[in-house]
């Protein structure tokens, strides 16, 4: 399996834990390897959350984002292993991230995971 | 009747089947051609899903819409019939696929059809 | 009163009739006349319907909306008139009609009416 | 107090009134005068209402709108003062009016009334 | 702590308090200081609210955005600060704040607080 | 041959003769008839010239152009037709149409067409 | 003949003579009266000009354009018109102004002028 | 070598032979195949031409495209080929040609030629 | 007379001086303050030239520009001053600076200026 | 000095050496390295060349683009570099590229560069 590097994201303490209220960022910038064509992939990666105790430090999320530079990962995996390292360290109260990536070979895909989304409790298509 | 393409579409195993997450699949350069009058159509494919267990191969996808390429079909079966297909290889918790076609006459037709609405249980118009 | 053009509507039948799905018309090329000056009106008309046994040839439609082109008709009429017109013909399990015409003096108006809002059960404005 | 301009709208009957149908009025061409400055404001305002057994006569709200031309009125008060005289004339099911002003100091305003909200019953902000 | 603006904020009496209607205000033109890299941040400001009492006097609501000008702040505490302010001032029925800044390394974000979303009570992310 | 239409075109005095300046006029709810198919076309023409002696007067090429609005004639015939009718009326220093028709069959046509393009001067297509 | 408002606009001294450079100045909100309809008109004034001594003063020329808000004059010679008034009283070494106005009877009209097009100088239509 | 398709082009007579005019063409839902991966190519083709003694018939132009349909053939040849044949059916004045396609592995074709364009004699790049 | 700013500007030596080539930068960011009312001006610059023997480094760029945030500078004279100093330190082969401020009592106004445009031999206004 | 990717580029046989024409490439999905910060650049390149007696093929072209991802250079000097490079290749006509990058610290730059510009025979900045 990969390599982690959750332990790059850095927080800052929510200074207004007692309101609920929404963070959204979005990094155009997102590029990572598709592992069965060696080709790069590219997209734009939107995180909303509402935090908790926690927000995440911008420049760390920076780097942590350009950490999948070169790594082979297919769209859904990426969105997911994203959403789940941010969910990780915030234990944000709300988190949705978005990934949007360029067309290939004539069809563009879009992967939207929630944390608050299980099994059975499905959003409608 | 027609020739079922349904045996092309590929799948592989979703990674995160305890979470109800979407995927959305643009594809606008679907093509197929008019029963009555012989033309090709032209409409644009959106794809929405939140997998189960599987989750469709893009390339075989690219490669089952364009059996569709000299196939005589009307806007509505086509609609219906690739969201028959879909559904039954997938078999997904929810989906959508939304076909936009290019306008003729001056009149342009998008038909919408979800593998969870039955009669009965109709969307708002 | 003026003559009824319902009669160049023709139906074919729904495949699908099991699943509600949506077909979406849009016709921005609809012309009629204002009964009160006399001078061209011009609008784009979208007709969002869920079939229950019959859908509306398209060629059929079209031919019927040109009917309009030198008939005398306010704005709010013809809306309905359409409406009703395609009620009466397709029975459909939902139906709603949008007529954006372009703007008169300084003003721009757009009329929408639903087959299902009836008096009581009205709409949000 | 300044003049009442509500005599100059005329309506004509609802050929539709058993159905529960919207109209939009957009008028981009709005202009009035700041009661402080006596410097000319400019805006857009959208009128959807459902009628009941009147429709507001185009021509008519053209000419009452144009009477606000050289009228000195704050954004907040000429909206609801629009919104009362359409109301009072036209007695409709719904009415929601949005006046969407220029730019002042850098500072675009945009103030919505709804003839069904009153104080307790606020639309989320 | 920083030096407060609040006193800058002048209102007016609300004249349609038997109503509630939405007053939006954007400004396009926010700028204050990163407290971290003395670099400036710039941001549109949208306010949407629901006055009671009172409404916001637009000169002086300018005033007061322009004192963050030299102001070192994080975005996602100026965002909350501004909120604050307005609501102690106004005692609005309701208030959101939607703060946009501009793109920082290939990122862009935008803080959303209401007054009305408490702790347990958060918005759908 | 078909009725000429020009006589509908009336002309006022150019106050600023000494001075070549230009005059763009925009309709865009210009609608004929296929002489082929008997089915209505519609386009957008722009007009733009430097008027002489005489300007066009706008209601009066309202009312021309709307009698077309029945009448059989060609893309390419209709826009020199009209050329033609405009310059004979207000022999201006400069003129071009551009005449932008809706698609038919996937397939959209524009045709332009200046008053001081003669054979052997063309324009660089 | 009507009064003339040219002694409304104030000038500055241009520092900077020697080099030729450009001044666009784009006002969205002018306003004037047709004199055939009394109906207001609504247009957009661009002016762009090389400064020569004098450059225009913006407030001035706001209050300058502000007196046309009640004066019956048609587009052409409005257009022409305040060429004029800006030439006097700037002197530049260059000026053109177009004029962009609103639709009326589905037509839309826009004049440009140039201070350095005489006639026999014509640009090209 | 491949079969020609230039004898479906039909003409008509220029009505306007002494004026040199332009008609413009746009053919958004052309499509080939790659002869070296077998996969349809899609793009938009734009005609502009200044018609001599014929003008070419837009069905029989459609049809003459649609026979590319399952045809092998690079980008740039068929966008070479299209003007050749084109050219020599019509003998046209001035021809141009612009074929863009859509996005392959992240990178967008447009291919330009001319008619009048020789060796020796290149637009500037 | 006002500070200058000019040595804050840093640059790197051309890499290609063989070659004209063109270096377009875009900057939405600037902000002075008005010498007249004390309020803050809001515009984007674009500077776009050809190097010569030096190329501006963008960082110090930022900063040289970050130092009008506080100044007191009129439109014209901006950017006039900003053209002087980046010429006076790039001495390029081409320069042209454009300055597009935002909106201001409902008018805007950008000004455009070059470095080869002396008096006697001014842009096409 | 950094390694070639020079020989990765191939090209193949112009079929239509006898006509200039132009072939335009863009790019949008480029990426290098910042050699100062080693922070990842982001770009669109747009190619736009009359192809000689070689054309460049798309497939070498992207592998060719790919091999930048790592490599840390400047802005100026990658256009200028893959404009040598691709003119020793395919020894074109005419070529230029255009490289737009995406903000960095409110700054966005674009490069334009021609095979055809040498120093004293500068494009108008």
């Amino acid at each position: 399996m990969s390599e982690s590097f959750r332990d790059l994201l850095e927080t800052f303490e929510n200074q207004y834990p007692n309101r609920d209220y929404t963070i959204q960022i979005v990094c155009p910038e997102f590029t990572s390897v598709c592992p069965k064509t060696g080709q790069p992939d590219f997209g734009t990666l939107t995180i909303t959350y509402v935090p908790d105790q926690r927000c995440v430090e911008l420049k760390s999320l920076k780097f942590y984002l350009q950490r999948f530079r070169n790594e082979g990962i297919f769209y859904e995996n990426v969105t997911n292993r994203i959403l789940d390292d941010l969910v990780a360290v915030l234990q944000p109260r709300r988190m949705t991230l978005v990934a949007a990536f360029t067309p290939r070979g004539g069809i563009t895909t879009t992967v939207t995971a929630s944390m608050t989304s299980r099994h059975g409790d499905a959003p409608a298509a």
